[in-house]
């Protein structure tokens, strides 16, 4: 049982009393009955690539896998949607979408092994989401059942609805604590007609890197990925794979565009602007992909040099320049290592804070600079966790950013749909 | 006291208490607080101009009006966001945002006399959300007040965040049974840079009109605006104002483009594809105004032949040439007069049901095509309302969509919120 005690983090799990490897809505049913008569914990579970400790297991819990649930049900073109069991991964679904000239929009690095039903329960972020939207902005409608059993249908198939409250959207993000998704009828959209543009710049400070990336959203363009490295992951990457770092570089900013209304040229003129040492845009596919895989090399990369904290502040855009040095700043007083990328067109920051390998959790000054890290986001109107959710890991800094009002609310609801307490009990809220 | 007990509809109103008009979000405290302590119901209200029966007053109740509360606190450009207050016009803050280069998307066709606290609390669409999506697409965060006066805050300023549960959503769209709005953190967007094309084109008949939107959509261009106007409702325009209607016009389809990557040469291939029997497109300011204006003349003109039933159904884009069809049939059916106007890139239709002035409701035969319009939308996979709520007036075919389970968790999640039921009873769920 082991495999399914964890996510990607260090959290420690605790001991499950049982796995259940669901094959159909009825048999999650049956499991969610059974746990309810008994009073055992249920923690909900896709392809357990969570960065927050969402699908950890705690102790006398029944694991929930939805993985097995892979069936793609419907694909209906015409309507530009697609329904879909929990299991099913991301990629797939993308990849299914494709064959009829649509797409699947939602794209977090963990694509190939995260699953629709954990996208959902996080409402996962990703690449393209600064063009495209989040995973919530991609649901359309939900199967769920309940703690005790009830199974409910939320939403439908039409683009708009306004029959009753948004039980979609409150269901999407909340990490498997309310109810367990056993369907869900998604958005897909028309895949861009040519390949895309890719821009490549790099830069001589990192507060540069980041005004390009605030100058290209502040101007409205919508790029269809924006991204920043910095220069300790890029170190990281070369050191692993190669990649000819010169020495002067201290980040680089990686954009897509997909469509007329986003020229590439109008990208290289602000990164230009912004002060960068270099920009070349390319539209070449085997470029394009050698130069975002220099992008998905970040966590490995960082894996490498030991355990990584990963966090996920987010800031409104114009305040990234100033997260960033931050960031920066905590790394220096606390003598951690911080490597950072971030969907920068969406203010979105994943400062890996490096650590030990074979400690239980980050030491002390880790933990400091994390601390750190989290007040300067709370400050510059930011958020905790822009795509990853609470899960367990951020729950110790959840009321500071919610305040005592707000999360009382959060509590309500979550007793009113499961007053006993038996989903995912300790995780998000 | 009586201009504040009605919306625009003939839901019949009681006789309230009294009625307040909040200046600040400390006086709706006040109210809220004595209401609770009271145990009288409440009546959110911003600029009556719902289609539902929302804003309806009930005996005994406090009206609570918003209108007042009309500050635009902020506009921070850089970061493509406004913080308001819910009783701003909907086209005040969109003339605001325009001073900067932005733009407030949601334009509902009251947008001259409806609030955005109205909006947010209903949802609203309108003609450019088939680009730019619905009120809840343009919701950062909220202050909301709740039954029993607490103050919460919910979202923030970024365009990312996953800290709890979406709770901005869930009181977006919950017509005030959740929570009083006293203030709103909106996206804006940048302005298109040209003046829009606008394309008219004319159908023979009313089925090639709904397979022209279909086809547009289906061919995923994203027209900022795709209206469809049937025969009836031209002739209804054509009568008051003299619009030059072609007899053998059965339905005029209404697009426009902000920007490259929807071209309107392309529009007008599909709608020539589709079969019409003429299609233009302008780029002329005045010209595009005066085409806007026999949408927006709709409403008005269908309320010179007498009272109006006004619906809202919507289904999957696909279905609108079917859904189209069921409303003719169900006006034949039952010697109706149905006006039907619809955002028909969201496959949103508003059949307007015309019945004699003077009565209180419709009469039978208008109930039972409504009905039947009901089953047709639930039938196609659609929904009764796709914008204007379910206030008083949609509440008896609530169930019909919803069922009872999904129902249940609604009124969990509205006793969790409002333990005594005060909040706008007898209206939404
Ligand atoms: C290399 C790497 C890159 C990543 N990149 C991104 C990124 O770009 N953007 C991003 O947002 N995330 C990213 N992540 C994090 C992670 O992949 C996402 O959070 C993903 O959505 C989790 O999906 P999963 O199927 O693995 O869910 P799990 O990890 O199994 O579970 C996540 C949470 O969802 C709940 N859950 C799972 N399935 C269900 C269900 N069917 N019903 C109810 N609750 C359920 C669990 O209880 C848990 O709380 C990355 C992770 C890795 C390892
Ligand atoms: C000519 C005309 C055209 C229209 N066109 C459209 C259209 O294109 N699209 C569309 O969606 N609608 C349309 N409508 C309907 C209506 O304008 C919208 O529903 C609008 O959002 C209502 O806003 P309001 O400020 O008038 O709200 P009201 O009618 O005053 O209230 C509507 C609901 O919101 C609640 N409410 C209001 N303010 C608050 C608050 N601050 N906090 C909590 N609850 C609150 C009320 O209790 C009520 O349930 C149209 C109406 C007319 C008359």
């Amino acid at each position: 049982m082991d495999a399914y005690t964890r996510d990607q983090t260090y959290a420690p799990p605790g001991a499950p009393a049982a796995v259940v490897l669901a094959r159909d809505t009825a048999e999650v049913v049956t499991a969610m009955v059974w746990a309810s008569e008994q009073r055992v914990p249920v923690v909900p579970r896709g392809g357990g690539t969570g960065l927050a400790g969402g699908a950890t297991a705690v102790d006398g819990c029944l694991v929930l896998s939805l993985a097995k649930m892979t069936a793609i049900r419907e694909i209906v073109p015409q309507d530009h949607l697609a329904v879909v069991e929990p299991g099913v991964i991301t990629a797939d679904l993308d990849r299914a979408a494709r064959e009829h000239g649509l797409m699947y929009a939602p794209d977090p690095s963990s694509h190939e092994i995260s699953t629709i039903g954990g996208n959902l329960a996080t409402n996962a972020g990703g690449l393209r989401c600064v063009k495209y939207g989040v995973t919530r902005d991609s649901a359309l409608g939900l199967e769920v059942v309940l703690a005790g059993g009830q199974v409910v249908r939320t939403g439908g198939r039409t683009v708009k609805g306004v029959t009753g409250y948004d039980l979609t959207g409150l269901f999407v993000g909340s990490e498997g604590t309310l109810g367990v998704i056993t369907s869900a009828t998604v958005r897909l959209r028309p895949a861009p007609a040519e390949p895309p543009s890719t821009v490549l710049a790099t830069f001589g400070t990192l507060a540069a890197a980041g005004r390009a990336a605030s100058l290209i959203m502040g101007a409205g363009l919508r790029p269809s990925l924006l991204e920043l490295i910095d220069r300790a992951t890029l170190r990281a990457i070369d050191e692993w794979r190669g990649i000819d770092l010169d020495t002067g570089t201290a980040a680089v900013v990686l954009a897509q565009t997909d469509g007329p209304e986003c020229p590439a040229g109008e990208l290289l003129r602000w990164c230009e602007e912004a002060g960068a040492d270099f920009a070349a845009a390319s539209t070449d596919e085997t470029e394009s992909a050698a130069l975002l895989d220099i992008r998905r090399l970040a966590y490995p990369a960082a894996e490498r040099l030991g355990n990584c904290l990963v966090e996920d502040v987010c800031v409104p855009r114009s305040r990234l320049p100033e997260m960033i040095e931050r960031i920066e700043r905590a790394a220096e007083r606390h003598g951690v290592r911080i490597l950072t990328v971030a969907h920068a067109g969406d203010g979105n920051l994943h400062p890996l804070f490096v650590f030990e390998r074979g400690r239980a959790g980050p030491p002390p000054p880790v933990q400091a600079a994390a601390d750190e890290v989290f007040s300067a986001a709370i400050e510059l109107g930011g958020t905790l966790t822009g795509e990853h959710g609470v899960g367990v890991l951020k729950r110790p800094w959840l009321d500071g950013e919610l305040g005592p009002d707000t999360l009382a609310v959060h509590r309500r609801i979550k007793e009113a749909l499961d007053p006993d307490g038996l989903l995912n009990p300790g995780k998000a809220i």
